[in-house]
């Protein structure tokens, strides 16, 4: 790390801690979340990487006056130690050495350690909280953030222009939206909910815009009643006309200062306002709580709504799958033959190139407005990293008899991609072939499911890891993530995972089917095709609905990397009947050259 | 149901009522359990059946002055029809018609709803607290059950003689195990735990007795200390001379009038006490905080170490199921030749007398002590209810062409065994030998299970249900409870089931795996082994652990219901191994025309 970069942080804390003295605290609490808990946030609040140098999308410092620490999980155990300076901060692992514990095994009797109520949820607090008190110190709310004002060049606030998002995309009005939200608002009790989700504002409203990478959102607040009714607390110069226009005379439009006050204003009336405990900031809740209100605390009520995705929702994400799979094709046939061309010469590809060019074959699909995430490229050792992002310092070579993955998903007006693809580049080893085919294994073992109503992720999560586990592998991710419709290519609340699942997988419910294996130093395999929960029927003799999945992403796999001979019958009629659907579907959209090349890619086995 | 029992349950009722009257009363909760929270119940604590003719093993009345409802799950739907007069008592569902949801319905603003706060833990009586709340009345704890005060003939509280549970199958002394449970206290920071679980008191102490059927159980108290001493709080005429001279000086032994005197000394010294609020007597619970202990509220600290069986404890599980298996191989034998013998003649085989004289098999087995529960000896359409009790009244015929379930086990010194079987009569459909074979591909693909530390039973409950899932077909029953060491048939905290567990696998724990299928009016199928988790070895390339499960019951699977056509080699070869590995271990105990027997209901198919 170049020693100017060291010294930036370096003054950067010496700031923050002189400025927490002058308004006489202890420590402070800078979390990697903004307001709205997202996945992205805007530069402005990038506050964890102003100050550390960390750039992760998961994290945590602490600092008291004279020692600090920073939390990462396991994706960023080798990144922190690139991008953060030991010295000015200890690395800690967010699950393993929770920064609670840190507070209470560094905070003196007495202390008081800051946080501001903005960029944690009530649960979040009430964790760190704890560690505060068991060492004798307190935990208090700043009205401002005190990394703000020794933060110089502080980019300002994002605002870009939201636009209507049509119902011949959305599916459903956003009056109907509402009028539905409002019925659950009734079913429990509650007069009116608080949105601080920007996806559950875009979804509720029919908006989407540009205020974050990769997630057409309007960073935003609003407050849901049971009448349907919204007052949107978002910036004025985000709000066109053409937006304005398409939101009926139910929503208010207010500016975001207004947020606490009309808050206050229902709180003191006693209504009873529904809050997330796990999303909403605590200064929300607190202050609804301070004034009178009486707390539903309960899940954003828009989620699962959201989760379940109609059938024009369905329509366009399918339409859109088919347009991303023909980009793929052509990136596939580019890659393949120009890493074995280029291999051993003074120009080979390298992870970067490979992003770009699928970058460059994605931009010329119809209707794309964005890709979805950064894309993961890693050839080789890199493709080991789980959540490796590719950067002109990082980006390695694709070599001959290398596994090659790609992680990457376009963001559509009709649905948003995510799709892996593991490729050899020559020929593989045995054992590469083993773990890629134990790793199909599990995908087609998901895939193939049938389920009765009420099951949920973690009750699915070990048929897609049953293949690696009899061979004494596995891997340390989720099996399947939500996914939104031109919104979060990450949401919930729905997912696959060794994990505990808040909700029963219900029919048009949107995920990823993403098993892996990753061999540290070696390589990593991941196939990750996006799938859909539906109807299939009753179970027999009962009246229970039975659900399978729909899968709708349309891309080979590398069959140069199959073993059959451990694979079942009915997992290798899987594998051809998905690539006889590929073909048929992506065949029209091919020239045919292009054709060619999926017709021997998807050949029966 | 006779006039007689119907008057006999109103007058009851009446005299209740009565005395919640005098009391100043508008409504009582009787539970099925006791202040142990077990599965069986001594009669004099079997208040629910007293006061309403009902004897399921699990459910709740509730009572106001001018009506009642009583709360039963899936299971008993059925029986409570038959013992329950519905006049008396509205029929509810437990889950979905949960009793605070009728007491928010039914209490008015004002009433005082009481209840035995010995009875039930704090976790139960929060959620009804929250319902009469709800409707503006007040939930009350009674000094003496008012149930007790009419009831006329209640029997005595059992007073069996205790005995010691030798070394030599305990494999870890009573002082050793305090010792350890010592340093589990030292860890949650707590001077002492309340084990209000008799099986908790049973093991840690090495005593067992006979205070309720079916379960070796000393009813009693015990309070454990961090530093390993402990007082034990049982009725003196319950402790021989041989228990107490197998206790050491670290154990004290009190009347169990003196438990609450000693509860509130330890509280007015500020001790900080563990109580598991989810098994804990209320009434220990209230205590306790009112006289300022500190609570810990956390699971029983005895559940998990009790669990995972030390080796002496696997060695004589495993040595008692060869023997249970013997008797299982004469009864099989017997009962396949008898049911066709004497099928469509007047003198049938019936379920009881295939219940009896599988109990006189196990009775001339070494060790055996008791049955482990009441045998469920289902033909037919009886299969099909899940936990049907044969008796007198309802035991029918086996009949040819038939399938007749089987579950049962027996408590030796040595082990606790639980097995099911299902045979056919004579000669199955197809569908019948569809069903059986997915519920074994199902039970196979779970004792073939490996996965890493860390899982838990949700996670492995669906490798079971798979094959069933596939047809669309399912059970309503967990896959796998947890099994005591001449102790409870079903003991926690580790479960298989579609419903969360509370705690991760880990080796020496001991379960069953028990798929199932039922067709309403037609016939059972369970097979039931039992299993312990394993270590097997380490996962690859990391540095954590991997574990299987060891099969321990020994007896042949009806091959005349297997569809070898729709398995897997694998699982054809799991099937043969299992029945040469029965077949080597049982042969020895045979007689030469048993052996013959056993040689051809396991040969290889």
């Amino acid at each position: 790390m170049p020693e100017s970069v060291i010294d930036g942080h370096a003054s950067r804390l010496n700031a923050l801690r002189e400025q927490l003295k002058k308004d006489g605290f202890d420590g402070f609490v800078i979390p990697r979340t903004d307001e709205h808990q997202g996945e992205y946030v805007p530069p402005q609040a990038q506050r964890l990487a102003w100050l550390s140098g960390f750039t992760g999308s998961a994290g945590l410092a602490v600092t008291l006056l004279d020692r600090a620490a920073i939390f990462v999980d396991g994706r960023y155990t080798i990144q922190v130690r690139q991008e953060v300076v030991e010295d000015l901060f200890a690395y800690k692992h967010l699950i393993d050495e929770p920064a609670h514990e840190w507070l209470s095994e560094n905070v003196k009797a007495g202390m008081r350690i800051a946080y501001d109520p903005w960029l944690q949820s009530e649960n979040q607090i009430n964790i760190l909280r704890k560690g505060v008190e068991k060492a004798g110190g307190e935990l208090v709310a700043v009205e401002s953030n005190p990394a703000d004002a020794v933060w110089r060049d502080q980019p300002a606030r994002p605002c870009t222009k939201s636009m209507p998002y049509d119902l011949k995309y959305a599916g459903k009005s956003s009056r109907e939206k509402r009028e539905e939200i409002g019925k659950l608002l009734d079913a429990s009790d509650a007069d009116c909910a608080v949105l601080s989700l920007p996806d559950s504002v875009a979804w509720l409203l029919n908006v989407r815009g540009e205020d974050v990478d990769h997630t057409p959102l309007v960073l935003s607040f609003a407050v849901v009643h049971a009448d349907g009714s919204v007052q949107w607390f978002v910036d004025g110069g985000k709000v066109t006309s053409e937006t304005l226009s398409a939101l009926d005379n139910q929503v208010e439009v207010a500016e975001p200062d207004a947020l606490e006050s009309r808050l206050i204003a229902f709180a003191q009336k006693g209504k009873s306002v529904l809050v997330d405990p796990a999303t909403c900031p605590e200064r929300i809740t607190s202050l609804l709580e301070k004034n009178g209100a009486k707390l539903v605390r309960a899940m954003d009520p828009v989620m699962k709504p959201k989760a379940r995705k109609n059938d024009t929702e369905l329509n366009g994400i399918r339409a859109a799958h088919i347009r991303d799979g023909a980009a793929m094709v052509q990136f596939l046939k580019w890659v393949t033959e120009n890493a074995i061309e280029r291999a051993g010469t003074d120009n080979p590809v390298t992870e970067m190139e490979a992003a770009d060019k699928l970058r460059s074959f994605r931009e010329d699909v119809p209707m794309f407005k964005d890709l979805s995430f950064d894309t993961i490229s890693g050839a080789g050792p890199n493709g080991a990293m789980c959540h490796y992002k590719v950067s002109n310092e990082s980006s390695i070579s694709l070599n001959m008899n290398e596994i090659f993955l790609i992680d990457s998903g376009g963001q559509f007006l009709d649905g948003t991609t995510d799709i892996t693809r593991t490729i050899i580049i020559g020929s593989p080893t045995e054992e590469m072939k083993d773990r890629f085919t134990r790793v199909l294994m599990g995908h087609i073992s998901l895939a193939m499911a049938k389920f009765p109503k009420g099951t949920n992720g973690m009750q699915l999560d070990s048929l897609a890891r049953r293949p690696l586990w009899d061979a004494g592998l596995d891997f340390d991710h989720g099996t399947g993530h939500g996914v939104g419709c031109f919104l979060g290519v990450h949401e919930g609340p729905q997912r696959i995972a060794k994990a505990s699942s808040p909700v029963a997988l219900e029919p048009g419910m949107f995920l990823s089917n993403e098993p892996g294996y990753y061999k540290a130093g070696e390589y990593g395999i991941r196939i990750e095709n996006l799938i859909i929960v539906r109807d299939a029927g009753k179970m027999i003799g009962l009246d229970i609905p039975l659900y399978d999945f729909e899968t709708v992403t349309l891309c080979p796999i590398d069959l140069r990397l199959v073993e059959p001979s451990i694979m079942s019958a009915s997992e290798i009629k899987w594998l051809n009947d998905y690539h006889a659907w590929v073909r048929e579907e992506l065949t029209p959209l091919l020239d045919a050259e292009h054709q060619a090349w999926l017709q021997a890619a998807t050949k029966s086995i």
